[in-house]
């Protein structure tokens, strides 16, 4: 019965994969791709949210973890993964064209990229500063650096000289 | 015999810790409270060392970290604590004049304040800020955010709100 209803197992498991959230079209459909049961989500749907604000994210749980600063009150696009050459995911996987489009369509101005300062995040995020050059928004970078209650002497050598390279007028 | 060579214990004991590198006189005598022997350490007798740029930090563990990263060409001034309430640390502890000297008489440019982005360290900049403002130099803060290799997924709300407010331009 099960092989005449279900030809191949590997379409059953891709449709019971689609029905969890984060994996699939269901996720893949929305705006933003953020988790959604329709094509907006929450925050797509918030009409207090500033839309000239993008700001792009590796995952949905970077995404709420934004939220949870409320530091943030644009809009998400989320990626769903990074340039991880090794792991086989290069340039080719990230949907420029439709980031771009969103830019132009949404009148967005800012696009932050909101990236790991990881290897991987820092490759997408320079990455996606050079594919979104001309799109006609600004580009900014989250600032990497001693992380908040830290200390300069645990701190790793990299965050101290970032900490330095991007300090700001007071 | 100890109780007529050594007259009063609390001496004996301070003399002894003046002899502790970083601790007493040895230390508070050098330009900038470095560990030295002597007036100058090694980095302000460093001819190469750019004289427009002076760096304060809270302790010469912090001065250390910030030389393995190799971010700072410039010079130091080390605080040796923070304002501190609690503890009994008031900014009448912390030797604004001498700074404000340093400032006018080595043309300095930039005042990077390197102290740690915690509550006492945040407040210690603070104040910092407040009174260097008329001395000449541009004040500058070292970037809070996300630590390098860090995820946002994981980091502290404010370190997230801290990497939003502090991003750049890319």
């Amino acid at each position: 019965m099960m092989a005449r209803d279900i030809e191949d197992p590997v379409d059953l498991l891709v449709q019971l994969l689609r029905k969890l959230p984060g994996v699939g079209e269901r996720t893949a459909r929305t705006r933003c791709r953020n988790i959604s049961r329709s094509e907006f989500c929450p925050v797509c749907s918030d009409e207090k949210r500033d839309r000239a604000s993008l700001c792009i994210v590796g995952s949905v749980q970077d995404l709420l973890a934004i939220e949870r600063s409320g530091a943030f009150r644009g809009r998400y696009y989320v990626l769903g993964g990074y340039i991880a050459p090794l792991d086989g995911h290069g340039p080719e996987d990230i949907d420029t064209g439709r980031i771009v489009r969103m830019v132009a369509e949404e009148g967005v101005d800012e696009v932050i990229l909101a990236t790991n300062p990881t290897v991987e995040g820092d490759a997408t995020a320079n990455f996606l500063a050079g594919a979104l050059k001309d799109a006609g928004a600004r580009i900014t970078r989250i600032a990497t650096g001693i992380q908040h209650g830290g200390e300069i002497e645990y701190a790793d050598p990299v965050s101290v000289s970032r900490a330095l390279g991007g300090r700001r007028q007071f």
